[in-house]
C-alpha cells in the first residue's frame, strides 16, 4: 500500500492517505515533545520503539474483542489503519496518581486509585487540551451520553487488560491517554497505545520508563523505552 | 443573636461562630474581587445588596421546596445560617455560553445551552479552583455517586427556578455558581446566590448586571447591582 497526500502531522506521527479511501498510514516519526510542544527532541529508533509496542497492544486488545483501527504494519514504523472520523477527546485512565492530578489535587504522588479513574479532556492544540466534564462533551455534540458510557466502559476495560499485562512484566501501568473515533457506527480505538502515551513504573524501585524519563530529565529516554521493547520481547518468547 | 468569634474570611464574606454551635453568622462585606482575587475594590453598600439578593432567592427556594441554610437576615448585610459541613466544590449551571466555557471550548458567546449545563470546579483557591470531573470527586471523597446525581438534580431545579424568575424581570439568567454542605444527613444549599455569583444578561440590549461589569470594566458595577435590587423590589410590590 503506497503513501499518497499528507493528511494530518501531528507531534509524533505523520497521516497519510492511501489508494483505499477507508484506509490510512500512520509513520510513527522520532520526534518527541512534551509540554504541549514546549520542549522538543528526536530520538532515532524513538518511533520504531513506539509503533512495535502500539502494533503489539492494538493486536493484543482486537484478540480480547476491543476494535480498535490497526490492520497492519507495513514497515517497522509504518501502521496501516482504518480510517476513523476521530472524537476530539483524550480519555485519560488512572490507577495511580500522578502528574496533573496530583498537582491539581490533594492526591498523593503514586497513590492507588480503586477504581481506576477515567476522565477526559478535549483535544485541542490551540487551547490546551482543557478537562472537558461530560455535559461539555454533550453539548458540543462530541458524544451522546450513551456513547459516552460506552467509550468508558472500553477505557476501563483496556485499563484492565494492559494493567495485568505490565504488572506481569513487572512494571505499574499508571496511568494512560487514549483516543477513539468512529468508523460508520462503532466508536473504535485509534490513535497510539505508546510509552508517549502512559506512565509506567518499575513495580519495585518506582523507575518511570515512560515520557516522564525525557519530561524531567530523568535519564535515557531510550534506554527507558528500549527497556519496554525488551520486557514485551522477552514476554513473548516465553508466551506466544 | 450576637457575633463570637471569626470562623472564615473569604473574598466577600466573613462568617463567625454563634452562642448556639448549629448556627453561623455571616456578614456579606463591601469587598469585591476578581481573577481569584487578582482585581480588589471595595463600594460602599455593595455587601448590602448581595446580602438582600441572597435572603431573597434563599427564601424562595424553600418555599420550592429546596433545603438551604439560611434562616434570617440579623441586619441588611448580615445572615443567620445554619451550619454546614461545607463539600468543596463550586456547581456551576449554564444556560448561555459566556466566559470561561466560552475561552476553553468553541461555544458562540451567548450560544443557548439547551438543557442547561451543569459541571463543577474544585474549590480551592490555591490550586486556581481547577474544573473537577465526577471520577475526581469520588476518589476524593467529595460526594458519592448518589450525592452527585442530587446535588446536580438540585442545580438544575435551582436553575429552573431562577430562569423563570429572572424572566420575569427582563433578565438573561446566563449562568451561576452555587455551593452545598452537609447538614446531617443531608446536603443542603450554602454560601450565597448574589449577582457575584452569576451572569444577568438584559433580554433586549444584552447589557451585564453581574460582577463582569466589575471584571471588565463595563461600566458601575454598583449601579448594576443596584438596578437588579429595584426589579426585584418591583416585582415584590407588583405580587406580595
Amino acid at each position: 500500500m503506497a503513501k499518497k497526500e499528507l493528511l494530518y502531522e501531528g507531534k509524533a506521527k505523520s497521516v497519510y492517505g492511501t489508494d483505499n479511501p477507508d484506509e490510512l498510514i500512520a509513520v510513527f516519526r522520532d520526534d518527541i515533545t512534551a509540554f504541549n510542544g514546549e520542549k522538543k527532541d528526536q530520538f532515532s529508533g524513538k518511533g520504531v520503539y513506539n509503533a512495535t509496542v502500539s502494533a503489539f497492544f492494538f493486536s493484543m486488545l482486537e484478540e480480547k474483542g476491543i476494535k480498535t483501527h490497526f490492520i497492519g504494519m507495513i514497515d517497522e514504523r509504518t501502521m496501516l489503519v482504518s480510517k476513523l472520523k476521530m472524537i476530539p477527546l483524550e480519555v485519560i485512565g488512572r490507577n495511580r496518581a500522578a502528574g496533573s492530578l496530583v498537582k491539581k489535587f490533594p492526591f498523593e504522588n503514586g497513590q492507588v486509585l480503586n477504581p481506576p479513574l477515567v476522565v477526559t479532556d478535549y483535544k485541542n492544540d490551540e487551547r490546551g487540551d482543557p478537562p472537558i466534564c461530560d455535559d461539555i462533551i454533550y453539548a458540543l455534540g462530541l458524544l451522546t451520553p450513551e456513547e459516552l458510557k460506552e467509550v468508558r466502559e472500553m477505557a476501563l476495560k483496556i485499563n484492565k487488560i494492559l494493567f495485568e499485562f505490565f504488572d506481569k512484566l513487572g512494571l505499574v501501568f499508571v496511568d494512560f491517554k487514549i483516543e477513539f473515533g468512529r468508523l460508520g457506527d462503532e466508536i473504535v480505538l485509534g490513535d497510539e497505545i505508546s510509552m508517549d502515551s502512559m506512565r509506567l513504573w518499575d513495580k519495585e524501585t518506582g523507575e518511570s520508563f515512560d515520557k516522564d524519563v525525557y519530561r524531567f530529565g530523568k535519564g535515557d529516554v531510550m534506554s527507558a523505552y528500549g527497556r519496554v521493547v525488551e520486557k514485551i520481547e522477552e514476554w513473548k518468547r516465553q508466551n506466544i
